[in-house]
């Protein structure tokens, strides 16, 4: 059985429509058990709603919002369901995972202090996209000065992410200004010759801006700085995109020919259904979900979670940072 | 009378598909006077649509494609259209602008060795993108590893060349790993105090890759290698998007909907109604189209080439370098 810590606060929605979510994958899956974190007033009535009894609520009274400084929060609201969940997480041995919607800052830095660094290794925040096929970046932010040295770790720990999540072998690419070898600032530059040289690596060169999403890889590797920039860009374009084309159907009287091609193709892009973006280094699986999660993307983060720690995540990272 | 010179070679199209955008230029505005790099074989029939007699051809008999190094092309090219354009721009003193769609690399590379920087300046790529309204980004590609001091010359030539774009007091941002004062790598950071400080600039702060479409800046300063990612991604997304669509109108018998919509919306991204990039930094105006430019595309960038240089961009950006 896999526990898991379900962080239901300091998204944009409430806990009351996350739990939604936690409900329907607690109950498609009797191998998952649930610690909820979350006002328990609020959320006790629903606990008659997991039918295989696999979940409990750890109550919580504080809540940690993006309007918090993330070291402050950390320190002054022990009673969050982000901090008391990520306690939870350290000291309950067989517990494998946390996963939480809340401030991307605030789970990181609180990561990273209660549950501690694998060695040495900077953790990087690494979100699953879909592509050609599903793919993740690392970084896409955590670091955004970044040595070569943790680059090359990125690449390493993004091996072991897609293993992990069922890709055998794969395909590892440096994200650059420009796809041919030799492209690149002297970080990617150098980046190329040492990740050329590594053996059991399927390092396939650069991929720029423009073939991201249509890419072979299956890791981009990157400094998280440009990764932010590239995963946040992607979805700007996208919802400009999105927003034009409805404008236009709504003046031309085919917005439900509109809405339903748009539905179809954003399913692709959407991370709603593609789990979170996982915090890689720090010593237990974390999860980051969107902050404006709905049930949906608690029920995949869950099920990714799962999945992940399963197949060993945090093993196969550590295998790799010490191989 | 503005004397351009507009090399019409080097791009994925023949010369004979470009010319077609320098006889619609040259005939809406007899101010201007074009001098047409290209196969004079080739081209000498299409003199006589020139109505107003603005034009001539400088015969070229050798073409640099993207498969040639930039450096050696220019080496050992002199009779190509962009080196002899080029020559020429240098060297008759009225002559104020040269525009090419040929390959990026050579054209930066031969810009720089054949007219000179101005200064000490490192010149940028700057490309002109329609969001909220028109914008440009300043580096995309030319300077991959940036120092702080560059990073403010891209400003100070951005707000130059938005200025002789006709924006009054231009908006400038620098992109960032997210919008809130703080973010950002080290560069970043330190260019924002910088530019915080400097007087006569309308600085507004960061802007993160999912508002570069929608933000109020008019000039957003960044290295060459995160605008290279960030511009190259705006691309590719739109690119999947727009494909994903055609293949759901195709199979949903509702392609004739979708086309017209995405007609309508695409045409606001499109870079071939806006011009092309410019090469600031350079002591004469250089206008870089893309390569897979049409003639439609060589009407934009010789109006753009007209109109930057009434305005008289370089003299601003003299000023600005030198203030």
């Amino acid at each position: 059985m896999e526990k898991i810590v379900v962080d239901l606060m300091g998204a944009d929605n409430k806990p009351e429509v996350l739990i939604e979510g936690a409900i329907k994958a607690a109950n498609e899956n009797s191998d998952v058990y649930l610690y909820l974190c979350g006002p328990k007033t609020d959320l006790e009535k629903y606990l008659k709603d997991f039918k295989n009894g696999n979940a409990e609520i750890v109550d919580c009274t504080e809540q940690i919002t993006n309007y918090d400084k993330p070291v402050k929060a950390f320190k002054t609201k022990p009673n969050s369901s982000l901090v008391k969940g990520l306690n939870m997480t350290r000291d309950v041995e067989d517990i494998k995972a946390f996963v939480s919607c809340g401030s991307t800052g605030a789970v990181l830095v609180s990561s990273v202090f209660i549950l501690g660094r694998i060695g040495k290794v900077r953790p990087a925040l690494s979100p699953i996209l879909g592509g050609k096929h599903e793919f993740c970046i690392v970084d896409c932010g955590a670091n955004v000065d970044t040595r070569i040295d943790e680059l090359l770790d990125f690449a390493k720990m993004g091996k072991a992410y897609m293993e992990a999540s069922g890709v055998e072998d794969p395909k590892i690419a440096l994200l650059s200004n420009g796809s041919e070898p030799g492209k690149g600032n002297d970080l990617v530059k150098e980046a190329y010759t040492e990740l050329s040289k590594m053996e059991g690596y399927n390092f396939i060169g650069n991929v720029e801006g423009k073939n991201i999403l249509s890419s072979d890889a299956h890791v981009i590797v990157c400094d998280g700085f440009a990764g932010n920039i590239a995963l946040k860009t992607i979805e700007g374009t996208a919802l400009q995109i999105v927003g034009g084309l409805i404008e236009y159907g709504k003046k031309n009287n085919c917005i439900d020919v509109i809405m339903k091609a748009v539905g179809e193709i954003m399913n692709k892009f959407d991370y709603n259904t593609k789990g979170g973006a996982v915090m890689l280094g720090v010593n237990k699986l974390v999860i980051k979900g969107h902050g404006a999660a709905v049930g949906e993307t608690i029920y995949s983060i869950i099920n990714q979670a799962y999945k992940l720690s399963k197949n060993k995540l945090i093993e196969k990272i550590k295998d790799n940072l010490n191989g």
